[in-house]
Formats: C-alpha cells, structure tokens, sequence
C-alpha cells in the first residue's frame, strides 16, 4: 500500500495521537532503563558493569529504530588509589543524511547519581514506580526521560511510516554525573567527521522553573570541585586518649571550610567576584517576566525561607551569581551512633558554581591561595593538600538563533503557551564544549518540572511532562524543517 | 594422691610455669573471642546477636572454670528511629566466697569498638593475627585480651588444683563502648547482694604509656557526648539548582562546630574551665617521675608533633584538663568521588572529656547555651537541634589503699620494677559508678602497652602484655591474701 506523504499540520496530529496510544510503553521503556543501576560517581567496578550494559541496552533501541550506532571507545579512568575503571562507550548515532534537510543532533546522558533506598527513598530507585502520575525513579529525569523522549518523537515517524522531517544525530554518554570524562576529546575528534553535517544541537537535561510551564535554556552555570584533605596520620585516634594534645584534623578542616562563606552565602575567598559579568538594565529586565510563584516553590521545594526575599534575587542568584557548597567530609565518622574516634586523616568536599565570565583555572588558584593563607595562620602541625578535581566553565547562548525560534514554536504548539527564558544554575559541560568546538548553536530544552528533585532523593518525571516531551520534540523537527 | 598446699612464693613459681607453658591455649582462647564481631556501637540487629553470642560464650567459659555465673536480663534499647535492640546481658560470676580471704572483684568489657576492613586494617579484624609477638585483632586489647588474662590467672590456681588465695567475683558487661547503658542500675540493684561482700574492685581497660614499663591508674576523664543536628528539610538539594539561595545546613553547621574549639586546641566554649580542679604543687610534681620518652611516644604513635613539647604539659592536657573532639557528621556525603549535593540535613558529632570537678550536667547547659548563641548569630533560616547524649563523670581514686599496695608489690614480681602512677584520659564510666554507690576502693591495673591502638585500626595486645598480665593478676591475688 502507498502512503501519501501527510501535511505537516495533518502528520503533527497523527504523531501526537501515536505517541498518546503508545505512551504506556514508552513508560516500560523508562522503567527498563530506570532499572540500570548506571552510577558513574561512585567507583565500583560493579556499577561500571551496570553503565556498560545500559550503553548496550541504548545502543540497541536505536539500531531497531533504523539508526546508524558507532559505540566509541573511551579508555579507562584511572583513580589515585591505583585502580583502574573502564569508562562507558559513548554513542554516536544517525538517521538520515538528506542534504536538503537540517541536521540536528541531541546530547543525551545514561549514567545517574548515587541512590540508596536507606537514604529516604519512599519506593525502591531502582524500580521505576508511578504514585498520582508520577514516575519515580533514579534517572527519571536526569536523563534517561529526555533520552528516551527524543527516541519516541524518532520512533513515533518510523511507526507511521514517515521520512523524519530533519536529520537526526545522537550524541550519548554514560559519564557525565562524574564530569564527562574524556568526552571533549570524542567532540575534538569527531569535529571534522560525525560533526561536520550537525547543523543545531539540542540537549534536554534541566528542568522548567515551574510546575506546569516550559522553558528554553540560555545558559548554564560551570562548576568547580574542590578537595581539600588533611592528615595528621593515616590511622585514627581514640579522643580519650589522644584528645588534648593533638591538632586535630577535623578542627583544621571544620576551620578551612567555615572560612570559605557567609551565612548570607557570600562567598569569602578574595578576588572571587572580579571577573562574574556586571548585570545590565535590559538583562535585569528579563527576570521580571519569568513565571516563578514563590509562594508554589516554597511549597514545591519544602524550604520555608531562600537567602532572599523576591522572584528577581533568587533567580540571579541561581543563574548569575557564583554560590560555593560544601558537601561532605571523607575519613571522619558518619554513621549513626557514637564512635569516639578522632579522625586521622579527613577529605573535606565543596565546589563552587561558575558564571561568565568566571574562569575555572583563575577560581583554583584564589581557592588553594585561600586555604593555604587559613592553614598556615592556624599554625597546624598537619599536612594540607587542595585539589580541584573538576573545572568546569560556564555556557551562555544567543538565543536569537533560528532553533530557539523553532522550540518557540513548538512549545506554543504542545502547550499553548510562551516559554519562560531561563539559564540554569546546574553545570551541563557538554553544552559549553560544543559552542567552543562545534561552533553551532547550542540550545537546552528541558522537559522536567521543578520539583523533579534531580540528584535527590525520590526523582521523579511526571507522566505528562515525559508524554508531552515526546510530542514537543516531534513538533520541534516539523518546524525546523519548515524555518530550514 | 594428696597435694600439700604449696607455699606463696613456690606457688607463684609454678604458677607463672604453667601460665608460660599453656600460652599459646591461651592466645587460642582470645582468637575464638576476636573472632565474635560483638560490635555495640552500630544500632544493627546482627551485631546485637554477635553480642549476645559473645556473652554466652563467656558465661560458659566461667562456668567451666567452677564459678556460679548469673546472667542478669538488661532489657531494650529504643533508638530516635523507633527501633528497639537487645542490650547484652550483663555476667555476675563467683569462685569461693571464705569469709577469711578477701574478695576482689573484676569489672571487664566484651563489647568492641566499630571495625571494618576497608578503613585501614592491614589484616581482617576479626581474625586474631600474629605478626612479632603482636596480636592484632579489634578487642584485642580493649578489653577481650584483658579479661582472658584474669580469666587465665584464675584458671592456673585451678589447673594446679590449688585454692584461689582470694575470692573472686566477675561483673562483664557487653556496652561499655556505647555508654555502659543500664549498667549502673545493676549495680545500684546488685548492691545488698552481689557487691555486699565485694571489698575491692579491679578494672583492667586502659594502657599503660611506655610500651615496656607497667602503670598503675588512679583516674580517668569524663566524656559529655553532643550531636548537633542543622536542617532545611529531610531532602537533599542539587547544588546547581539550589546553591546560592538556601542557607545550607553544612556551612552553619560547619560555623558551629568551628566555635568550639581553638588551633591551640583551648576550648571556646563560654565557663567550660571555670571548676577545673587547680593544679598544686604536689601533684606537679607526681608528673616528672612518669616513665614518657616522648621521642619515642611520638615514633610509636606516628605524630609528628604535638601540641605541646614537654613531657608535663603533654601529661596534664591528657589527664587533667578537658579537651574537645569533631568526630564527624551523619547525612552529609562522606563517599569517595565527587557528588554534587547539598546535605538536607546534617548531624555532627563532638564529645568533651571532663576532668574532676567538672560535671556533665553544667557542660552540658555551657555548650547548648553557647551553640544558641553562635546558630542566632548567623539569623539561619534553618532548624538546630542540640543533644548530649553520653555525659559520663570523671573518677579519682585514693591511691594510698591497699590494693594500690598489693598491685605495686606484684608488679614488681612480675616485671621487676616500680609502676608509673598514672591517670587515663580516656573514659571508664564504671570506676566512678562503683566508687559512688559500692563505696569501695576502686584500681586500674591496665596490661596494655601505649601503641596498642585502642578503638583505631589495627588494634593489638602484645603476646608478653597478654602472657605477662596473666601473672601479674595471680601474683596480685596473692600479694592481697597477704596483706588481709
């Protein structure tokens, strides 16, 4: 039987319809890829294996959609206590090579955060569990929806026997929740060969700044990762018959990490500010027309006051403004209970996320100078050592470029709704290597709502936000095509 | 055939023979005790049974050497979760009861401090190994070792058929490492009955502070133990969508824990030093005939340099003035890696050691008066909570009694010189329970050497302390039948 090709307007209705008759599958889909337990941050070679079948699991579905998937190499990390981890292969994929048509190419991520039942999950992270049109599960958002979003608008053309409107590219990683280890370098390399036809690359791993209205994304925040470790031996001590007589580790480090910010958190390492860019009057303007209710994400977040009192402070000071937190401490007891010990040798963890036009290389240098300015005024017989171990630059994108003009209308389309321009206080590096490398237009296109909890406890993705993303994304090729 | 009874010193001769030709049973014995991984510090369940094993296995051990052994029911322990644990029974054992001898009671522990492989331990913790003549082992030396080394004492009168010169009565407890929990009521209870004839109660649970020359310990500090809990909410944040506008809970607790204490290691808090007893000349004095190299205290506890550099100064902050330890934080990340996490919620965790006349109940009012100062200080938007919950009081003791006498006399049998007359900076809360309600003169004869690393990764006894110590308790029974 012959199909006539159908009216842009007409094959937008049949594929909305395709996607609303499939969607419970596309929740299985999610569900089997939620199961992974694909953790690129903690080292273990067990969960490397789970990273290494779920490239293979993703490698797969695309080959089945009609796809092209070339699983790259990409060696193994190497960490400071000798052990070696292989990293997950990165995908590259293709549909279409139709030199009239638009080629656009999305990033995606497959590894997640750590997620541990005990640490306040109401339902098992590993098992993705729907509760009121919720999806919940570790990776729910942060990416494997997204991912699997952009793959059902694909797949939802091939099931209706429809030439995609534009051609697609996939660019798929397992590391990024560790810093996209060794991934510059695959863009470096593919420059001249994968990249060469890639007209626009999307990425969709961020969330709205509401419950209910989309977003387009012009910016990202970088981020700096800092360690700084002291020791006063490698075994530990008992308190009662040390305690006194001993610089104690901890008391160096609870002093260093309470000397990099205020409680108005401000931060207070000298020079920090220089470079963060002066705000104009016309940026300064934009914040006004974001659609944040306080009242509903006070709600939303459970945090009963933020460090400030309105719309426009709090979202400068997500999106603008550098903030340092500090996340934990390696070495010292922190399990229930009462354990005497002094710790003989302690890691303290903090990072600082970056704005333009911040620099990660300027920020290491103020940061170590800082902390051996505080050390040394301590007097301590102990050994300091500062590392940054992630450095990470900011992204910002002209957002008067052809596909944020495309998602516009796509949004309109799916929603019936304008989006709200925002950045992203989180760290997406990819986005800042394929502007400096690719030198394409880069735009980010979330699909998740605010409160989607992303490296928390309880991630989730709504059922509407994942079925809808399908859709926007189809609605997305059709009006590339139109604008190409 | 009939054994004459054989006379004090021939006795002791061929006691110290058969506790020498029966060593290695007796290392045997406390690797079958090492091995029980009676850990009472970690609120889990298993552990709870590793305990109760371990106390069985005990009684038993005393049964077989003809004590009648009471196991008294210590009830439940109801943590903040709602859950409920066992608490081990406590072991009230007696051999002989002659109106004629005195009667020595010995109080000894069987509960262990937390260990795990993966923090250090060079061999597994809970299997007893040998390496030149150290046993290492978790309990080994606190306190499995020496309440085997007075067990075997007992058991060589027995071996050789010859009558105990004392009557001996046993109180083993199985939670002196989580704050001798319900102990203090048995033995207020056991006073009209068990403890009626009891005339002098020993305790062997510290270390000596030279690794060759015994001691003698007439005091130990108090230990008042906080947590400190900051929230926001139960929940983490992501610290790309939230930092910059929350007051996180790690830097004010951060700022909290810093207030405590100074790089010269003086506490900060506001009359912490206000009824610390005042040095006299006298007791300055009893600190330059302690046998310290400090040279070599600093070989074998592998610090560099301490606080202070004298021998004296180093003594007294151990003994007799208070000090202040950051043991850690619960619900921050404490991983290797890189997670990008603001702690919802924190606890951290500190103890001081109280030194006569200080009192739990005053510190404990100083360092919550003191934390609500600096937390309302900071105007934090979040919540703080602050619990003592450990306040154990110093012990010291009239050394000029009898059994001080006795346990001088046999040191210098056993080891052929004057003990050092010590304090201990560490807590054994059961001197100062026994000292208030039996009202009876209380001694520390600890066997340990000074590198024993107590509560530390690869804690160990000596073979020698272990065999040595063995005879020092039968050459002390008998040095006390002699002065009765």
């Amino acid at each position: 039987m012959f199909l006539s090709p159908a009216t842009p307007s007409s094959l937008l209705e049949k594929v909305f319809q395709h996607i609303d008759l499939h969607q419970d599958e596309f929740v299985q889909m999610l569900k089997e890829w939620v199961a992974v337990e694909s953790d690129s941050v903690q080292p273990v070679p067990r969960l490397r294996q789970e990273l290494l079948k779920m490239m293979d699991m993703a490698a797969d579905k695309l080959q089945r959609l009609g796809a092209s998937v070339d699983l790259v190499d990409m060696g193994t990390q190497q960490f400071p206590d000798g052990q070696n981890l292989p990293i997950p292969p990165t995908i590259l994929a293709e549909l279409g090579n139709d030199p009239k048509k638009p080629t656009v190419c999305f990033y995606g991520h497959l590894d997640v955060q750590p997620a541990n039942k005990e640490d306040g999950w109401l339902s098992d992270p590993y098992t993705l569990t729907e509760v009121d049109g919720k999806l919940y599960g570790r990776g729910a958002t942060d990416n494997k929806g997204p991912v699997l979003a952009w793959i059902n608008a694909v797949s939802a053309f091939g099931a209706l026997d429809q030439d995609l409107p534009v051609n697609v590219k996939f660019i798929i990683e397992g590391m990024e929740e560790a810093g996209s280890i060794a991934l510059e370098e695959v863009v470096r390399r593919e420059k001249q060969r994968f990249f060469s036809s890639v007209d626009y690359i999307v990425i969709s791993d961020n969330l709205w700044v509401s419950r209910r209205k989309p977003a387009l994304t012009y910016g990202t925040r970088g981020n700096s990762y800092f360690t700084v470790e002291v020791k006063c031996r490698d075994q530990d001590f008992h308190s009662g018959t040390f305690g006194g007589i001993l610089n104690e580790p901890m008391a160096d480090l609870v002093a260093l990490l309470g000397s990099l910010v205020d409680s108005s958190g401000h931060i207070l390492i000298p020079g920090i500010y220089d470079r963060v860019a002066p705000l104009t009057e016309e940026e300064k303007q934009m914040y006004k027309s974001i659609d944040l209710d306080l009242r509903e994400y006070r709600n939303s977040t459970q945090v009963e006051k933020f460090l400030f009192d309105t719309k426009e402070e709090i979202l400068m000071h997500l999106w603008r403004y550098p903030s340092l937190s500090i996340h934990g401490i390696e070495g010292a007891f922190d399990e229930p209970g009462a354990k005497t010990v002094i710790p003989g040798r302690v890691i303290g963890k903090f990072s600082i996320r970056l704005v333009p036009h911040m620099n990660a290389s300027v920020v290491e240098k103020q940061v170590k100078w800082h902390l051996e300015d505080i050390f040394s005024k301590r007097n301590s017989s102990n050994q300091m050592a500062v590392s940054m171990v992630l450095g990470l630059q900011p992204w910002i994108a002209d957002i008067k470029d052809n596909q944020y003009l495309a998602a516009k209308r796509a949004i309109r389309t799916v929603f019936g709704t304008e989006p709200d321009m925002i950045r992203d206080g989180s760290t997406i590096p990819i986005a800042k290597i394929f502007q400096d490398i690719i030198q394409k237009s880069v735009m980010m296109l979330p699909l998740g709502a605010v409160d989607d909890g992303e490296h928390s406890q309880n991630e989730k993705i709504n059922r509407w936000n994942y079925i809808e993303g399908s859709k926007l994304f189809a609605a997305f090729f059709l009006e590339m095509a139109k604008l190409h």
